[in-house]
């Protein structure tokens, strides 16, 4: 686990330079906090960027005495546990360029050890080519430990993010794991390698749509979408509710809401617009690494 | 119970005609719809107005079988239930003037049947002459019915209305009471005293408070403690999880979140000004019937 700890500060390290670097003018500001129960992290967070109207990169190691809230919902027995990891949430300014959001965790519990995560992406405009290069990239991520993971993952990122009040996704998806056990230095390794695969994943597409010019009506559907994010977020996120619940910083926990959003009673897209058509793939989630 | 649910349709007639009236503009469009399971209701949103950024007054009457997700959590036995009641939520669109939230209803599942509601205030800016007021109608409204009930809904909704993650209250309450058992003519009563007390409650705040000045800063921590608002309902409402775990119409339930909300990273309003002092008086809730 000491090892991992010290990867998983080290991953915080590289990408929140990778994207300042990306941002090309705000840096990030850090605030270290402590967990009363036990250990604490470390939350990087830069707002009002020239790309990234916030951006929030968390590192913690929280470990202690198993929160009753939790107790049942945790693989292994026993009342101490430990968690690690790094979690990313980027909200561009831009309603051309995706917000995504990243995580990679590992867990112990007694004997019982395991690692959770993902990467997906929610556009607010629709290019079928992100969509597809996003979704690439972390299968290849994937395939190069077990061929069976991707499909697998790909499929419970679609089940997870799935706004059920809304009937539709939060976004196109990617992969998503959770209480994945075996022999822990092969899932370290993926943990590691799935962390290296985010830029490559991210930042082409960030390229391609950053200059795209846009308008008040793209920034109001953006608006209104990023509300379906709090939604999610607030009423379904099991990072959120494990976070609060285990006295996790509030602050680092809900950085990762964006920061500007609307709520418009019964919004609907005009039929035939991006926006209906952006919806239409939300409702009925694709094949993107399949696609040609 | 057809009775009141007839009390209830007129509730909500008088409340938004009484409401466009104070608004001076705008006008309410309506919604009607119908639930899967059994019942429906009628949704009236007004938008954009000149006193109202959004004003949303809810009526409904579900029945049927008891959901799942809530048979543990009610009152009573047997697999049916029935509920109607009136809900309504104003976000005002100036921060000089509070956001109130009231909600009056009655519920039966076998042969158990109870009543719940209450109405809260939370304001941008303090003035103390305003939460006195708002308190000191809903009191009277009690003290009507039974002396003891107002310290006791009182205590409820600071209890209720309390977001454990950010250590503060949502406004400064009101009153809040659920599971009120009892003779079912005098519950009955009460609720349509308590829905006739609304409007000499909030009325007399917005004549007071309308016409006051504010500028950029006063409007974005009134967005900022819209987050708060958001995070409330989506985190802690049981109306809300009720809505939604019983398939009620999502824009319906969500009508009551506020139009447009910000999240900044570690919001701290300056010491000593009227933004710290809000929320001194959030951190620690305080009695303002009886204050003179």
């Amino acid at each position: 686990m000491a090892e991992l700890v010290e990867r998983m500060r080290h991953l915080q390290d590289e990408l929140t330079t990778a994207l300042e670097a990306l941002d090309g003018g705000a840096r990030f500001r850090e605030d270290s906090w402590e967990r009363p129960g036990g250990g604490g992290g470390c939350t990087r967070v830069l707002e009002g960027g020239a790309l990234f109207e916030r951006a929030g990169v968390n590192f913690s190691h929280v470990f202690g005495a198993v929160p009753e809230a939790l107790a049942a919902n945790l693989p292994g027995e026993g009342d101490r546990f430990s968690a690690t990891g790094v979690s990313l949430v980027l909200h561009p300014a831009s309603p051309m360029v995706p917000t995504v959001h990243a995580n990679f965790r590992r867990l112990e519990r007694g004997a019982a050890s395991w690692i959770g995560g993902g990467a997906d992406l929610t556009p607010y405009v629709l290019f079928e080519e992100d969509a597809r290069h996003f979704h690439r990239t972390l299968k290849a991520a994937c395939d190069r430990h077990d061929g069976g993971w991707y499909p697998r993952f790909k499929q419970e990122c679609d089940r997870y993010f799935w706004l059920e009040h809304r009937g539709e996704a939060r976004g196109v998806g990617g992969i998503f794991f959770d209480h994945l056990q075996g022999e822990a230095e092969r899932l370290e390794r993926f943990l590691v390698d799935l962390g290296s695969a985010f830029l490559p994943a991210y930042r082409p597409i960030v390229e391609r749509r950053r200059g795209l010019c846009f308008g008040e009506r793209e920034r109001r559907f953006q608006m209104v979408r990023r509300g379906r994010y709090v939604e999610f977020n607030l009423l379904y996120d099991r990072g959120t509710a494990f976070g609060l619940s285990t006295s996790g910083r509030t602050e680092s926990i809900l950085m990762s809401l964006p920061p500007l959003v609307r709520w418009e009673y019964d919004f609907e897209p005009v039929e035939g617009s991006p926006e209906a058509s952006l919806l239409a793939v939300l409702r009925r989630p694709r094949d993107w690494a399949e696609e040609s």
